[in-house]
């Protein structure tokens, strides 16, 4: 047995916090044979429901959970912490732009990235999952001057897994048939879901499947997606977003298997033409615990499109939040 | 890869069910190399919400999620079904009785009983969480006569757990150090946490800890925790009602680590003096699939009391039910 690693989650006691701490304490992430220390960060007014779900992750009697902090204050729930969950966000209020969201969400984000430099472990390793999750990953990670840069990044692993499950089905395979599915940009309505690298089975998915599809339903499905789960359930994704925090820390945490890539949301060092700096997501390669961007990819007039139409929405959201960055 | 199981649950769309599926998908139930088919059951008034789930299920992009099957009709989804986690049934309304709860049940667990007998794989194995989970069990096993009545079993890992995590939490230690937790009797107000065999770290809990918690506050903890989270959270215990019902049902699939038991309501064979036929829980070891209650424990005249307390509340249940039960 491993030595345990200690894991901050924000947000615990939300809906995608729920979901996410208890296949954490299981193993279902980092692994089998290594136990784990939570130190979970809520807002006070959620510390009553946070003590509940703690009650409830004692009463599952994890082997692998061994201790379990919990605090209001992010110096507290970052100390020590080597894997850093950013879940909790102001969400959209009724009539918010995205530009107001950007800016309601900069301060918390600018206090998170000062308690992780002041107070995490050297290796911490951070995935924002709170909305607008690039933009907030960039807040922090420029309130972080001590904490390697490379070591903030985004989920955009979602969007990822959503067209995967788009092409499995329209294929009839299972999930675990696709590879190559790459998510560029931004995790918000610019997310470009390119198929142009994807393959099932070892066949180009561009061969397999109908091209109007692909440029079209396809990825409106995929970006759709959150608003399609709402409308059906009355609430919006919680267990699949968990799944793909899960995905995103695990992929990084065990590498990507030989030929597989995964996408994050990672500082951009200009690759593809993205600004540097930006917090983009990109097909990594991951080995060690190591992201490498996959380089050298073919990119054509369609895909440039897409990927210049992100890239300027995300300099629209870096720009709206200029005070905060310095 | 061994070939795919059919796994049905049945208040898919609930809480429990929620935090349930996802953690059988990703392969915390039945290990990380056997795929799943998901045979989904709900309600007609849940079904939108059930499709909902579909979603989010299919974008958790799970390589080990074969299929995923919904209805309304029980006849569908247990239809070779191999592990079924019978989750849904009637809520407790304002003013019930336990003994109106148990026979508003009834016709739930007579109708799903005969559908399981008609349709579900030879092999198959049976959880039932719906509350009252040991006399829903009960009509289920005697609306199904083929099929063989130990595969009828009712959950009381959580109370397992509960006092598991209790212990853990008095002696600080994890919870994987604690050990032959036994639950005797029913998932319910009568079900006793017996400490007795009990040990941690190989210690006997019971020269441990003061025997007045050991009988007071600890049996009174663990009886009164659903309420106590449903305070905290505002919600009733999801997920770690989910992990037990993982746990029973990996345990079963798995079999007991050497030395270890498991608490499981099962049929009595009038061990213990427990009435013949009754769905009572028992420590129990499990190999092949199989589960053998462990005999020749002895039981003290506080341990006895307890025990023929619960007895007498199955035994009240199961007369509430007589009509169903033939």
């Amino acid at each position: 047995m491993n030595a345990p690693i200690k894991v901050a989650v924000t947000g615990a006691a939300g809906n995608i916090g729920y979901a996410l701490l208890f296949r954490i304490a299981s193993g279902d992430c980092f692994g089998k044979d290594q136990p784990v220390i939570l130190q979970l960060l809520e807002i006070p007014p959620a510390m009553t429901a946070l003590a509940g779900v703690v009650m409830e992750l004692n009463d599952a009697a994890f082997p692998l959970l061994h201790g379990i902090v919990t605090s209001d204050d992010p110096n507290v729930a970052f100390a020590g912490a080597q894997q850093i969950f950013l879940v909790g966000s102001r969400p959209r209020g009724p009539g918010m732009q995205r530009a107001d969201l950007v800016a309601a969400n900069g301060p918390i984000f600018v206090g998170q990235g000062k308690a992780i430099n002041d107070n995490a472990a050297p290796d911490v390793r951070v995935v924002v999952v709170g909305n607008p999750c690039n933009t907030n990953a960039l807040i922090a990670m420029n309130s972080a001057p001590d904490v390697p840069r490379e070591r903030f990044t985004a989920m955009t692993r979602l969007d990822q897994n959503r067209a995967v499950s788009q092409l499995a089905g329209r294929l009839g395979v299972t999930a675990g048939a696709v590879s190559r599915m790459v998510i560029w940009g931004n995790h918000g309505p610019s997310m470009y879901p390119d198929f142009h690298q994807a393959t099932v089975n070892g066949k180009a998915v561009a061969d397999l499947v109908d091209h109007d599809w692909l440029t079209g339903d396809f990825a409106s499905t995929v970006k759709g997606r959150g608003g399609a789960i709402i409308k059906a359930r009355g609430q919006s994704s919680a267990a699949s977003a968990a799944g793909a925090a899960i995905d995103h820390m695990a992929t990084w945490f065990n590498g990507t298997a030989e030929g597989e890539w995964a996408s994050m949301a990672v500082p951009s060092n200009g690759e593809y033409g993205v600004p540097k700096g930006l917090i983009f997501s990109f097909p990594v390669t991951i080995k060690d615990g190591v992201y490498t961007i996959v380089k050298g990819l073919k990119i054509n007039a369609f895909s440039q499109a897409q990927i210049d139409n992100t890239v300027a929405e995300l300099v629209a959201e870096r720009d709206a939040v200029k005070d905060l960055i310095g």
